[in-house]
């Protein structure tokens, strides 16, 4: 076969930083126990989780004895700088044009790839290719391997979490002496955006959410030019990055010197959305099934009558990813464990009036819930500004 | 059949903006030339450029007589308004867990899929699904069949571009007034960026890059700490974005007073890179195969010594995406024609020492390219900031 690819570096596995190391380890178990001779990883945080990397485009292919990351020309030199313990190789073209050469050469006959983050085009040209150069390798589909892993977080990872968690604090802190009413929706969520990455957020993991009046009924919302009034619910949602590691935090606001003149009807769903996420705080234990501390919270909310108006899942996972391993809802299969870094978020929208978020960080740590995000939210009163 | 999707809102088609009209007639065209029942859309933009919608989860289905969107609780009520000639139906779950009921409940025996864009796994849950509920649905894959129809532009997307790219122009007579010697990397990206987001655009397409000295090098570079000298390359790279329509932009300067300070070698190279997208300029004609188009510049970059500096691309398409159809490349296989709007940006990049790169867009009209960037870029020097 001629050569569509070439290793171009190749440093010993001792000089690998011990996190990277030890990921790898565990990934190597995995790949041993599901009888694969390696693991091909394309999904963007599982690469950068596993090798350090963080250009977007690149391949990582791990076996028991080779770490090789495959990229091509615009981040072989990057690539060279942040992954000095993977051998880099460069390549050209599509997944079909060099996998097969390759894995040849090292001579895997059974290829785990990640069934979520390969197109049914690349995995059809792949096998195709395979087929008719009459490589003898199999392709094996995988799911959430690396995803599992990246759940559980490290004590680097946590400090680095709770950098982010304190920025959205701060940032919270400031966004509650610059929103008045008056500002429009865009310009709040600017202000909040500048204030992240002034203090060190690398870019936004999200678009800032600053939803008023009926605009807080999208749960999605994106800032518009509508101006905040007084007595109306604002829903803030924002996230925060620091050396690739997010946060994410919401409260709802009202701006309302007068507390009489808030609605019953505001007040009453506020006190709902945080003790359905109190419920799940206190209730949330080590072992437990994501679906059960769903259940904390949306019991809280259906027992009020407003089940139909909380559409989404209690929370997500945190860390490289903003969204990602465990997902704590209905129909959920994750189980919880010491370690796991999510949101706990509980709403209630109601279509052309308005919604209620309250959304903090928490870890399970020796069994039960620690909450990471400190900004207060005791009462919708208490949130208010005054 | 149980009902796992609900059409909660249907319009007449009369009601339809004229450009999604259109598009979408342009569309049912190619479903039944291609024998299809039906498509299944779920890229973002081409989900945009169909219906409006610009939520980041749903999927469109369009057949001869139906057009649909399909989403979750957070996005319904920014679908109803932002789609108003759409069905919206709201669902819950994975693609297998509600589309083989609604094609069977519409009769829908071949429906087309976008390949690059359906995972391995969700098309395999999806047939699994399909065989075991014996609904008698063929799933057929497609490529490129929006992509081909955005990449000619309709007048009213021009007109968009042009803001977006007059918005890049003025933010780099911006930057060349901030940019000093001393200043770092980081927050002369910052600074770019504030200028863009501060004057309408939607975020920004993709990291600004601002590269000094062997930084440079690196054609996605992050932008770092690193203190901006004098003498050395200074590329930058930025885009913005005006209702959802995307421009991007590099020029590379050298922050040097005395000219005969710059060093010959990084004169010469500016020259070289400058007269290899000059040569493209000319010689690009409606009709051309995009990889004539990109040995244009690239026999220039060749001829001079610096083949193998030029590791990419002479350019790509720029619409609603920043990277979009035709591609110009060595290895691509469009044609250009007029409507097409594209960057022109040689670069050569030199390991260790820096790198030199300038980027325009053009638009092919009536047969010719007319270059849609005015910022200057005659010779290094001018390009210089005294």
């Amino acid at each position: 076969m001629s050569t569509s690819y070439q290793l171009c570096q190749s440093r010993s596995a001792g000089a690998c930083p011990p996190l990277t190391l030890n990921r790898l380890q565990k990934l190597r178990s995995i790949i041993a126990e599901k009888g694969l001779d390696a693991l091909l990883v394309s999904q963007p945080e599982n690469r950068r989780y596993l090798s350090g990397f963080t250009g977007s485009s690149g391949w990582l292919l791990i076996s028991d004895n080779r770490a090789i990351l495959a990229t091509d020309f615009r981040y072989v030199e990057q690539a060279k700088e942040e992954t000095p313990d993977f051998e880099i190789t460069q390549i050209k073209g599509a997944l079909d044009s060099w996998l097969p050469e390759l894995a040849f050469d090292l001579k895997w006959h059974k290829l785990g790839f990640e069934a979520n983050f390969v197109s049914y085009h690349s995995y059809h040209r792949l096998s195709e290719t395979i087929k008719s150069k009459q490589v003898n390798l199999e392709l094996v589909p995988t799911t959430d391997l690396i995803e599992h892993l990246r759940s559980i977080k490290e004590p680097q990872e946590l400090a680095l979490i709770i950098k982010a968690v304190e920025l959205t604090d701060a940032a919270f802190e400031q966004a509650k002496s610059l929103i008045h009413p008056g500002i429009t929706e865009r310009e709040a969520a600017w202000e909040i955006e500048k204030y992240l990455r002034q203090y060190g957020s690398e870019g936004i993991p999200f678009e800032i959410i600053v939803a008023s009046g009926p605009n807080s009924a999208l749960p999605h919302a994106k800032p518009t030019e509508r101006i905040i009034c007084s007595g109306e619910p604002v829903l803030i949602d924002m996230g925060a990055r620091i050396s690739g590691y997010c946060s994410d935090f919401s409260r709802t606001l009202c701006l309302e010197k007068d507390l009489k003149a808030v609605s019953c009807q505001l007040s009453a769903i506020y006190d709902i959305v945080l003790k359905a996420q109190l419920a799940a705080m206190e209730g949330i234990k080590s072992g437990m099934d994501a679906a059960q501390a769903d259940r904390l919270a949306r019991a809280v909310i259906e027992q009020a009558g407003y089940g139909d108006a909380f559409g989404h899942g209690l929370g997500h996972g945190v860390g490289l990813a903003v969204h990602e391993s465990p997902t704590l809802g209905p129909n959920s299969s994750d189980s919880l464990a010491d370690g796991m870094v999510f949101t706990l978020e509980p709403g209630i929208y109601i279509n052309g009036w308005g919604g209620v978020r309250i959304e903090d960080m928490v870890i399970i740590e020796k069994g039960r819930v620690r909450v990471l995000t400190r900004s207060e939210k005791d009462s919708f009163q208490q949130s208010a500004i005054h």
